[in-house]
């Protein structure tokens, strides 16, 4: 049994291989950031009706109240004028509604709706604010598919997950084909492929969905990223621990500016207060429970070197190996940013711009995940558990469907890099593309056969 | 005999108000920053060429080493064809070589040149980048002549004081005919008028003419300012004190950066080099013997909130004083930056961006111009001496010339103002104009004719 | 007229200047603290009964709430004991309720009491906690009247300061006396004389006197001090500058410790709190508009290395060129001290445990007695100003004569001195004695003559 | 052959029980320093020598280089002393030169000294610091056994494990004695009893042993702790974990004082130099790999308010997982204290008061040991490895046996304890005395008889 099931998982996959890779290039060509992922959006909102899946988007598919660092009006409007400059369907653009960005494709196998159980798959769409270097040392500009929006860059890999999402959609609405014309109905449940957009900075995309209740009915949870720890094409890790729970700050201090030489003792001195901030932000005691990190990475403030400097603005972030002890560190982090404040008697503006819990995938499921893969690529490295050395906002929908009963991991797809992550010259091997659509293919199916 | 002298400055003046008023709003149309005061320059030159001066341009003008700060050679050479096009000289402006844009204009009061006493006069030209407000509230803007050179903006005055400079050089260009028509000698010496580029800042604009020795012969030599201290037109100091010696200085803190979720340890963090340096230059040992001072004004560092901060610049100042309280200031102050970062291993590079020496008037000269003040307007407040409440580089003029044996002395001519200098909608009662150009064809008259 | 008084009052000063050594010496060798001048006081007030001084002691003399940093009762118990074993009269020592050491002695010249002028001289008693060393080099100790109050020592030159208060008492009374008999009233008026305690520190000595309302009809006010700026035997300076207004504080910080390396999260760190504080301090903007100063000098806190530390103790003090500039940087340190402790979330407790206005000499007064001192000592060095590097509560008194419309001033009498005061050496050239006493008898003689 | 073994050696303790009891009190009655452990090690020196034990003290026990924290000459001449009072034989006293006290006791099981295995256990013998109730509330001090050393108290079970060592010491002596009667050789190889001073504070005490080489041929070492993670009697734990590498460290710092009113800038600022060193200290990043701590526990410094401090020592302490993470939080720890320093132009001087390496039992080991004690104790709690919350220079000793290739542990005996170590009223239940007597006992038989 099991064996066709995989067997026909894996005829399903064929012939998209090289589909598959166009589509993350097109996608790499036209990298869009946060909230203003429309034409992605819409090309895949699109291929799933054409697919043949309930398609959810705008307000049913996302929570307006959780989005946060939205781009302004205008540069929202001008990434829409793009999208549509750039073949995307009016309608699908006008339906996600204040950038509500988020396309959820559901399909059901067997005959009703809703059926157990339910698998759900995340791709996230966003691209980074980062120009991509126009050298030849560099594949996609070499090959002609560097990004044509200029400052925004697919760095992270998200055009590859699209791709892999789209792909994997497409395998299985033939096996749902199948599945129904062959009249039995091997396997049976529901599955959803959840769309993304504003993974990065945790700025709410994850949130966002989750907030609207989208896995509270979930059994399997899958989300996946390419490379990160896992550097070499072919090595997969089915589960990664070690996310680390996370709140992102920004901290403006406001005083009253003097002229430095002439009257000193009429300025409230914002700069002293924001280095004293990040002195004992610094200096605060880490927890013995457990990793515990807080960093100061920006800082800008002043206007004149003569002039007592009447504003400074930090950005800052606290972790935890747990939302525990992020708290832990977050309300020491408060009190140290109001007490600098006040010693100079200047304002203090916090503002949350980002969180994530912590979380650890499911060791069970990340197991039998692990024997599916061993089987399919009997001679590739394949580990159940790996570190993750950063944040992901998966952990929202981890953390719910564990609170849920069901079962969530977090798989990571191996691929050479031309660069670190973020990093300038940013690039995968993209034979990982093909090996990670048939693996969530196969796994998929190997779920809802109830294997 | 002083009457008489008197008499015809007055006389050379009258028809000259409306020109003075003229030109100041020409200026103020087409502000130009320092090192590339072009068109500023080449209308200066122009004018004393025709008006029959001997006049100094570049490499004679000024010493090249002693510029800093200047933009970039991509602005340099957009400023020059911008002078160009708004019908500057190709001649005059090819003359500034290198964007040595000072003008020196001498005119000789007798028969051989160089005959004593020599009288120097220093006006400023340069305009400071500000975006000048497009409102009706703002008269340049409301009567037309606001500037049409986007982000730069004459908001201290010195428009105004290159008029008075012209209108000065065109009334004493009138009396050396007369003086050689009426064949009496009554007037006999020398006079020096200095154009002078990049005052604001402490760039280097009075240094790079002191350096060439243009006032080393000088016996008398008089700055001027509208406005500061003396804030109601008609009102006249005839001599400044409290200007502060001040060093203005760039520290760049540059370490490494790293992770700060997975791998803080690899980082050297500039940040709290930065803000350790901050706290400790504001904390620094003042002086029992006289006024010092230190700020940081600008801080700016880092790149993302999860990256440890690899680079922090840091713009500040000490004063003092005088020299020697500076000086004490300055080398703590840089004891304290090199130290801050080699608590963090990350390396630190000073540049000295601007300097000023202290100074104060001559209280005999001071005394002398008061008196010649108080004839020509005996209803006016004229004051001897005024404090100053900031810096300005004709403290190395009035060093040099003191050192020389010469007097100096800083005039203020006091203006009703819209706004403080460098405020945004700065601007100034214009009848002052008038006012301090008379005054100092007077004074300059008086101290030809050994008053 | 002037020369009978003056001769006057030369012989009635004749015969005391070895008595004035004596009891210097004798003082020297028995030093109290502050709020415990008991056997100081007591004779004192002993002499001035016998010569016929209305005597004010305990809650007449000053106020119980002015005092400050007093001993523990166990301390000032034996200190009251030592006395009375040294010989102080009982009653006496008892009229010195809860340490109000303070004596204050009144004579009238001419028939009335409280006639005018008023003319009051203040004479600090108390020693310092310091070990007097015992070695040959050190005078004292050489000739025997080293101190036999254990850790405690005459280190400024009070010791002088009673025996010259008593031996100006003791020629005053003779004048007196004279004048009376002599049936002339050439001086007219009343002395107050006035034997503080506690003026180190700035504990309160000064205040209590001045709020009780002694020197409410206070003519001429003249306080004086050995020494300091005036280091050479026989010059005299008639008037003092630059006493700064300063505030003296306490400040604990209390947190929670815990073991740094078990539990560090369990911690409120004191220390950082107290760090923070030290530098925002010292790093507060100075004021324009005169000498400003903040100094934390002690620090003292935890209990071992691997405990996060629980407590800090910060002593600190403020100046400013009047109370005004004080109050200034006395209010911005309080709001960062009290930041600094919620930065970390620690208790800060603050005691002010000392304060004392600014004041500056009555210039006229300064004057006057200057011309006195010139005759008196035609060969010696007679200034009118010196500076004052230091801080002394009579300026309290000098503050409220101004304000009652009185003359105030604080006079240097010269002394080559063994070591600084507070050195660990100190000692005096004792000639300076018998010139104090002669000099402020002349002066008040002069004064109550309306010269 | 194992439970005749294992029932010997429960003979050989059973009368031991008492005794070890009243020896525990007695040395409590007498505690001893770090380094002046005279009447301590005599006694145990005397008691091994009687047992037939080869005694190795002095310079042959002990490498003079590695102690540290010494105390003064005379005290540790009045310390001798006291212990010769006390009954210490004098010829033992001598032998232990510059208080070097430690003593190593070594039998023989077998014929051949040095035979294989080598068993070590190490027992440290030092008090503390501390002044010892005299409350009723205190069993020490109610039943009479309370600290006659004033200032100095055993407060963390010392006591008790010199007691245990005896009474070791005892059971295998009459064991060697048993094993030659009966003829049998059932257990062969070398016992090696370690009485260590200095633990506390990482002064040296063992580092001092290990460097001579006295555990380089040993196969199985033991250390054990009454208490600590183990806070119920009968509680065992027969393996560590966590022990933090660590570094203790005195840094000075010294400027130039100066009076802070009237020449501030004559000074060079202790106080600024050290509160900078503390808040960057602390603002260290720690280590990705493991837990790194880094404390300043205490700081002392300045003289007077109105002084600028010339002097500050910080009391300060770095920890890591292990000895790589320690080193590097120490290195960066370095940088600071002396940039600080070099910030203000003042002296920092850095000593390194104590050191320890970090270690983890060898699970293996652990495990056997622990099945010996479940089948001695088969009704207690019985752990093969705990956490343990500080440090213990028996990681000297683990460290040096691990490279070896030797196996390593360290034990902990749970007793109900009255107070936590170092605790003012810190005693614990004596039953835990000869529960690890006869363990340890019982562990070596059975390491030496092969099991």
């Amino acid at each position: 049994m099991q064996d066709s099931v995989a067997n026909c998982a894996w005829q399903c996959c064929k012939g998209l291989d090289d589909k598959i890779i166009e589509w993350r290039r097109d996608f790499h060509r036209y990298p869009e950031l946060r909230w203003t992922e429309f034409r992605t959006a819409a090309l895949i909102a699109r291929h799933l009706n054409q697919l043949g899946y309930k398609v959810i988007m705008g307000k049913q598919a996302q929570d307006p109240a959780s989005r946060r660092a939205m781009l302004g009006s205008e540069e929202t409007q001008a990434a829409k004028a793009r999208a549509l400059a750039l073949g995307a369907d009016h309608s699908l653009v006008d339906a996600m509604t204040d950038g509500l960005t988020g396309v959820i494709g559901i399909l059901s196998f067997g005959t009703i709706d809703g059926s157990k159980p339910v698998v759900a798959l995340r791709f996230d769409m966003d691209a980074i604010a980062q120009h991509e270097p126009r050298e030849d040392r560099h594949r996609p500009y070499k090959m002609g598919f560097a990004s044509q929006n200029e400052g925004i860059m697919h760095a992270c890999g998200h055009d590859g997950h699209v791709a892999i999402g789209l792909g994997v959609a497409e395998a299985l609405a033939v096996m749902v084909k199948q599945n129904v014309e062959t009249g039995n109905a091997e396997m049976c449940g529901t599955v959803k492929l959840i769309f993304q957009p504003a993974e990065e900075g945790a700025h709410g995309g994850g949130q966002s969905i989750v907030n609207v209740g989208h896995v509270d009915d979930v059994d399997y949870f899958i989300a996946c990223h390419i490379g990160m720890g896992a550097t070499s094409t072919g090595q997969i890790s089915t589960g990664t621990k070690d996310f680390l729970a996370t709140t992102k700050m920004d901290a403006v201090f406001k005083g009253i500016s003097s002229h430095a030489g002439g009257k000193p003792e009429l300025g409230k001195n914002a700069l002293l207060a924001a280095s004293s901030a990040v002195l004992n932000l610094h200096a605060l005691s880490r927890h013995s429970e457990g990793a515990t990190r807080v960093n100061v990475g920006v800082i800008q403030g002043g206007s004149a070197r003569n002039i007592i400097c009447d504003n400074v603005k930090l950005e800052l972030e606290t972790r935890g190996a747990d939302s525990r002890l992020n708290d832990f560190l977050q309300g020491r982090a408060e009190l140290v940013l109001a007490g600098a404040a006040s010693m100079h008697d200047v304002v203090m503006e916090l503002s949350i711009v980002g969180e994530c819990p912590g979380a650890t995938s499911d060791p069970e499921l990340s197991k039998k995940i692990a024997e599916a893969c061993r089987k399919l690529w009997p001679n590739n490295d394949i580990r159940e558990i790996m570190s993750f050395g950063a944040g992901d906002d998966a952990t929202f929908y981890m953390q719910r469907v564990h609170e849920n009963g069901g079962k969530a991991t977090y798989m990571l797809f191996g691929a050479d890099l031309a660069d670190s992550h973020h990093g300038r010259y940013f690039d995968f091997d993209e034979r990982v593309l093909p090996i990670a659509a048939r693996t969530l293919v196969t796994v998929t199916a190997d779920l809802l056969r109830g294997a």
